[in-house]
Order: structure tokens, then sequence, then C-alpha cells
């Protein structure tokens, strides 16, 4: 009955050239593997001071509210939701692949008025678009950043003004832009927002840095109900992470210590190389990575270059091939991960990733190398 | 500005002797730190699949619905919750400690009609007070088997059938006494169980394995609401965890990899030693603890030595003394983590936890010379 998990702990190596997890430095993930403290030990409180100043770095931003959650990306969501939505309340999300789809069905569960700005995959939202945000009367207005499904880039400027002026809060995902695209919080009047640890931040997942500007704070502090998670209250979290001035931290809920350990280590490689540095590489390497796969044949699913995300390249689906028999080989010959689709892009594109530590041309090569093995070895015979 | 970020990380060693999180042996901490892979890679449902098969063991049962959650024990509390009552349904919540009155904040923030049953910590529930259940038609009855706050190891032989006979669903707590004292989900007919992994587990904090019977499948899949946290929500974490039956896993959030590789060894060690060991060696130890504590003219809080938690012991607060300044004194000339109270015993104990790995003879001397060092050097002087 238990000889499956009496048998010694097996773990393959992997490129890990998918959209996240991306491969963890050795760096990393030694730090995981320090002895662990308490987590309301003065040491852990310096720890998740040195996390808190790397997000401020990271995010480009000075807001005091700055925290990582216990979870992945989806706590962050579910905790910018959670906290600065009543029930009842309208928001405006836009949707062009999955993310704004998860936080339309986040909002909708919690209660929202939910309405939504939706485009097929691959589609971007102009500022005019954007400014019919004021006829729902949103409090909150969500936008991906990183639209990772897709591979695009969503551009930011000027959008924190157009929700000032209808008196909505800015909500941004950066999961899969951060580190990788230029993101400029308080520059651009962006509200609320946040990342997770697995992608071009390196580190394992499991932890997802999240910011709130004061009238984020001002929202999510003046409201009439309790939030309806306990877990993810700010009113908690913010105590635990030391940002609400009182002298003395209660105990909320036993944050993750070795997961703290390593987003601390990997804020640090970040703080480090330097985010222009970061962004200058990874636009290096996916505009290599580029020119690869049009040699290779291959269609870029994002037809304008400048609106790709550097740190995830999607193609289109060649034709005459099954993407999940080109995948499957792929990991199989190369112990390599690369995805399909994901959400509303299922079928439409193959997703190429290099973010962070593995953004680097000798792996650009070996994602090329693996592609085009597999085109020679995947075509279909016609029926 | 980044100073503090870009100085190397120091974590100084700490014996955790408080109630959690507990020291992390080699082995569990080294799988931490093996290179990650894909959290839906064939190989993590591989991993994924033992963990299943260590929380059966672990919990004593044979429920298809077990699996971890992706954060500390407060998640599991929440995932229980939430799945299982509608907004305006009834629960009663047993309360002698700081857990019953989470499981009651988070059961009124969703909307649940919440009934308390309230002692004073140190306080136990017998099966006569817990007949009186019926009188106010819950759908869920909650108890904590450890209640880690006042150190008492809650009886719940038979409560499964009272629950069942009206009608409701048993949840029980054993995050701070699994692998410590015994519990038998099936034959104590517990329908939801829970625990965490940095107790006698031994894992780092982050992941908490929670499983559910037949009955409690029943009332959380023929729901009328959806449950208010998609993150939390059973129909997508059975699909993650390969529970439902379907062939496909879609992606709902990303798992904790590293914390997973954790979790696996520490069921692993767990499944090695043995459940009957490991209980006895945990009430070995504690007996040995005792002695000693009593030797120091120390008080037992719990005077039925059948109703102390093995794995977490609690003093009385010896008079003469400020159990702040003990404590100070103990960390900075023992490095030994001890705590006070917690919630409602905060000021009436001093706890000391001996759990799993920790659980050894020569640690209680340590614990105990530490506390012999800190009466002499910490007496009040008379005002």
């Amino acid at each position: 009955l238990l000889t499956c998990i009496l048998r010694p702990l097996e773990v393959p190596y992997r490129y890990l050239f998918g959209p996240g997890p991306s491969n963890v430095p050795p760096r990393v993930l030694a730090s995981g593997s320090r002895p662990i403290i308490g987590h309301l030990h003065p040491e852990m409180y310096e720890i998740m001071n040195d996390i808190k100043k790397g997000i401020h770095y990271a995010f480009q931003t000075e807001n005091n509210m700055t925290i990582a959650m216990s979870g992945s990306g989806h706590a962050a969501m579910e905790c910018a939701v959670f906290n600065t939505v009543e029930p009842g309340e309208s928001v405006l999300i836009a949707i062009n692949g999955i993310w704004g789809e998860r936080v339309a069905e986040i909002a909708e569960r919690m209660g929202a008025n939910v309405h939504k700005l939706v485009k097929a995959p691959g589609g971007h939202f102009t500022n005019i678009e954007i400014e019919k945000v004021g006829k729902h009367k949103p409090v909150l207005f969500f936008l991906a950043h990183g639209e990772s499904s897709a591979g695009l880039c969503q551009p930011v400027d000027g959008i924190g003004d157009i929700c000032r002026k209808h008196n909505c809060l800015f909500l941004v995902d950066t999961v899969a832009s951060l580190g990788a695209a230029p993101i400029f919080m308080d520059k651009q009047n962006i509200d609320i927002l946040y990342t997770g640890s697995q992608k071009a931040l390196n580190a394992p997942p499991g932890t997802a840095p999240i910011s709130f500007n004061d009238r984020a704070c001002h929202k999510m502090f003046n409201r009439k109900t309790k939030p309806v998670s306990y877990l993810f209250d700010m009113t908690h979290l913010s105590n635990y992470w030391g940002c609400d001035g009182k002298a003395v931290r209660a105990y909320h809920h036993t944050g993750p210590v070795s997961g703290f350990f390593a987003l601390r280590e990997s804020l640090a490689i970040l703080a480090e190389k330097g985010l222009e540095e970061s962004w200058r590489k990874h636009k290096e390497v996916a505009a290599y990575l580029y020119r690869g796969l049009e040699d290779l044949g291959l269609e870029l699913f994002i037809p304008d270059k400048d609106l790709r995300l550097p740190s995830v390249t999607t193609i289109s689906i060649p034709e005459g091939y099954d993407w999940r028999e080109m995948l499957v080989y792929i990991m199989k010959h190369h112990q390599m991960e690369m995805t399909g689709g994901l959400g509303p892009s299922i079928g439409m594109v193959m997703r190429i990733g290099l973010m962070g530590y593995n953004c680097e041309k000798t792996n650009a090569d070996k994602a090329l190398h693996a592609l085009a093995d597999a085109l020679k070895n995947c075509k279909k015979s016609k029926a």
C-alpha cells in the first residue's frame, strides 16, 4: 500500500522553457534549504523587510503597503479583489486571455457586479476604449500587463490617469511580465500591482508580491463589510508584514518561511543585476528567438513586435502539425517544457518562455534546436 | 536604499521548541532544494499521488478526496468551511482556544449562521455536551483535536456518530496533533480532517493535507451556490489532485512544487517510522518532560495527563516571573524558541513543543536546562 512513498524521491532535470515555473538558480534553491526559523522571529522580520525593499525596487514604488502573499499569483488576485471591492459594487475587467477570465470569476463569486471588456487572445486595449470605463461606474478596473496566455504585453501608460478621473482603482497583473518588461507602479499611477515568484524572478512557486498605494488603502480600510477571507484580509496581513505602524505583530497565519528565504534571494538577484539590464536582456534574447523562429518558417502570433511579451513568446501552430504531439516529442527527446495555449488561447498557440535565469541566447538556441527537431519528426501524413 | 537586500541572507540556527514551525530534518530540507519541475508534469502527478498515499496513512483513511492545500493550516480551514457550508446555513463551533475562534471568524465572514460552544482554555468537551449539537441544526460541527494554544488533546471517540445522528458533518483540526496523538479518520467517522506541514511532520510551513469522506463530498458537490473562493474551490482542487476521475487535469493554480517535494519526504519519514511508534515516542518524551518540569517546581496547565497534547506541553506561568522576559532570556542565551499562550490563553501559559524530529529526550533535557536557567535569572524582585 505504502510502497510508492517508501521509494526515494525522484525528480528529473527539466528545461522549464514554458510560461512558468521557470528553472530556479542554485543560489535561490540553496536559500530554500536553509534551516528554518520561526515565522515571528525578529530575524524573519528583517528578511520580510528585505523582501519589501526588493518589491519596492522591482515594482518601482515607494508604497508602504507592500507585502508578499503566502500563496501563488491566484492568492494575490483574490487578495486584491476581496479587499478593495465590496459585494454589490461594480468592477470592470479587461479580458483578452485567461487572467481577465480568472479575475472576473473571482469577483463574481464574492458578489461584485462584474462588467467585462472582451477581446480575442492577442488583442490589446487602447486608451480610447478604456476611456469608456466610466460608463459602469466601477470601483476597480483590471488589466493584465503580461497576458502570458497570448504572449501579449499590454501598454499601460495613461490608463492610471483615466481610472483616477473616473474614481476607480487600477489593478494590474504583472505575474508573467515583472522583470522582463518595464513597469513603473508609482509613475504610471497603478493603484494595486501584483506578481508571482516563479516567472522572471525564478523562485519556486508559492509566494506572490503585492502592493497597494494610498488610494487603494483608503478604499480597502474604509469598507463597511469584512473581506470574505480571513486569510487574505489586508488588515491582518499588513500587521504581519509590519505595514500598519503597530509595535506588535499578532499571529495571523504561518508564512512559508523557506519560500520567503527563496523570494528574498530572487529579489536580491534582480536588484544586483538591475531592472534596466534585465529588461534589456529579455528584449535582446526575445529578438534573437523571434529571428530563429522565423528562420524555421514559424509565424509569431503577435504581429506587432512592440506588443510582444519578452518573457513568453507565442507562435501560431504550424499547419500540418498536432501541437500536443510536438510538445510531447520535445519533452521526451529534449527534456524541455514548452506549452500550448491556456484558456481562450488553447489550440491557437504554442508558448516558449525564457525568463530571468533562463533568459540566455544559449537557451534560445536549445529551444530552437528542439523545435526544429519536432518540425522534422512530427509532421502529419496527409489524410 | 537597497543595501539591506544586497547583503547576504542571514539565518541563525534555532531550536524550534515552540508550537511550530518545528525544526526540519536534513532529508526534508534537501528535498526542498531539488531543481523543480513543472506543476503539471507527469512526474509531479506521481509525487502528488505519493503525498495522497502518505496522507491516507497518516490520517488512517481511504478517502479518495484527499489532497494537500497550497497554503498553511488556515488555507485548509477556509477550504473546509467554504466548500461544505453555504451562506445562511448553521454551523456549530467548539471553542476552547484559538482554533475554534478562527473557524468561527471564517464561517461568519462567508455568511454562515454561527453557533458557539465555548469553554475556557484547558477545558474539554464531553460527548454529553456535544449531544446538544442537534439543537441548532448545524450542517457542520468543528472541533480541534490538538488545541495547541492550551496544550489540550480533545477526545473524539463517539462524536462522529453523534454528528451522523444529527445529519451534520464532523470537521476536525489536527494541525498540532497529527503524528503525535492517535487519530483514525475512518474508524472515528470524521468527515473532514486537516493538518499542517510544519508541526510533527517537520516540513517547512506552506502546505496542508486535507481529506473529505463521501458524506462531505456529497454535501460539497451538491451545493446551490459556488464557494466564495475560486482558489479553494474543491471542484477545481480535486481535479488538480486527480481525485475527480477525469483524464485531464486542467490548470487551476501553480502549486508550491518545492513545498510538495518536502511534504512528500516528511510523510515518507512518518510512514517509515510508523504511526504507532511515533505516537509512543511522543507520549514517552512528553512524560519525561512532565517529570522534569515538576522537578523544577513548575505546574502543568492541564491537570489530567490523558488530556495533555503530547506534542505541545503547557505550563502555568510561575509566580514572580514575567513570561515574556523568560522567553526572551531563553531565546538570547539558549537560541531556543518557547512561546507564550495564543489567543485566549495569552498570559495563562508558556508552551514547549517537541514535535516529530525534535521529539527526543535529549531535546527535552535542553529545554529543561534552558528553563532552569531562566528560573534562576529572571526572578522579579518584590516590588
